[in-house]
């Protein structure tokens, strides 16, 4: 049997998980992929992700390889999958592809859900606000916070712990029906970055901090400003990007 | 102090609990409900619903009351509960009725939500259909369910367990976006009774069973063709009418 790279797009509801990566006696994305990767290719397979989602948080497209035998026709893998996966986790699909879900990536973007109705059944998939946020100063901050930048200011990172250069593509805010949504796209993300900028920008459109101290503040090394994180409600990792094609249609 | 009856109008996401009924050592919604009643009265106080809800199964507008002293105004009071309820169950509207919240029920909407696409997110809030059902012939087959029949064949109810004569004012099916819509407005349900009917009736679109078959199948007590419970998922408490002229304008 010839051995193969598998690659899944997958979609879960992380209301229920303690998080993406695998943990001892806690319910997570991983752990509940490889029970059933080593039920169906009766060995165990580890798996690798995109990256990791933090408890709560949902993904759309996260991206999921691991190398394993040839078994069945990928079609009916996909099926079988979906069978043996638990509700909140759906394989989208599944092919052969020889790349490293984490280290090929070449950009992602993650989607924040804001509503300013507490709707009780949007309360795990969306952030509820309770006042109305000023979108044109969040915009102003997000302008600034967009290009290639030290976001050591917007993280959890630690000095020493490797380089907090990042390039953030885009920050699309947008008005919905009864919220808005935001949409970072970025070449990468340092842990806790989203959540960090997100809870940043809110504080800006809430008037407590003007938009125009944004390069500043990205300047600095306290982060006096940008303590908060987000929360997990309202999050979703929207998709992961491995071709540079891909990449350029989505911003035409 | 004066003792009061409460009325709270409550909404939960059946998805994480037991049922709506208390039950030692699972998660119920009314385990929830009178663990915060206990908190804030600092006494142990029974409730009481509308009627239970199977495990899975939602609400948008339960309605349970209980007795307690009068503490505080009546929208701090909910501001409380919802406070200190999980994220799961709110309460929408807090007020004092002398009314009993199932004795004095006159009638009950419940909604099945049915989508044609298997779309991880409406999972939990939705039945998930392969192929397309032929409504029409759904249609037909409610029409003869409506008015005043006996439902022993349509619920989970033995002989000698009381009567099974109910009135079902009406069934409205409507075709969705992605998918349909069931709903069951009646004076009273046996149990079980919505979900047997909405198997029933999935058969009939499925062209399992001639509609034409329904009086038939509605006189017979050998449960031949209604031995399915379609799934709780999808299926919502929606309404509970307490006033006559609510239930004339709910047909108006």
């Amino acid at each position: 049997m010839s051995t193969k790279n598998y690659l899944m797009r997958i979609a879960y509801d992380g209301r229920d998980f303690y998080g993406y990566q695998y943990q001892v006696d806690r319910r997570t994305v991983q752990g509940e992929i490889e029970e059933v990767l080593e039920y169906i290719f009766k060995e165990s397979i580890p798996s690798k992700a995109s990256g990791r989602t933090d408890a709560g948080v949902h993904a759309l497209d996260q991206v999921v390889g691991f190398r394993g035998p040839e078994l069945m026709e990928l079609s009916r893998l996909n099926y079988v999958f979906n069978r043996l996966l638990p509700q909140d986790i759906k394989v989208n699909k599944i092919y052969y592809a020889d790349l490293h879900p984490r280290f090929d990536a070449l950009g992602k973007t993650y989607l924040y859900k804001c509503s300013y109705e507490d709707e009780l059944f949007l309360r795990p998939y969306s952030l509820i606000m309770k006042n109305k946020l000023d979108l044109a100063a969040m915009k102003k901050a997000a302008h600034y916070l967009q290009g290639q930048h030290d976001f050591y200011n917007f993280s959890n990172r630690r000095p020493g712990e490797g380089s907090t250069l990042r390039y953030l593509y885009e920050i699309k805010i947008k008005e919905e029906d009864k919220g808005f949504s935001v949409e970072f796209t970025g070449e990468g993300f340092l842990y806790k970055m989203v959540r960090i900028i997100m809870a940043y920008l809110i504080k800006v459109g809430q008037g407590k901090i003007d938009p125009r101290k944004t390069p500043e503040i990205m300047g600095q090394r306290d982060r006096k400003y940008t303590r908060s994180v987000a929360p997990a409600q309202g999050l979703f990792l929207k998709r992961v990007f491995y071709e540079k094609n891909e990449l350029d249609k989505y911003f035409n």
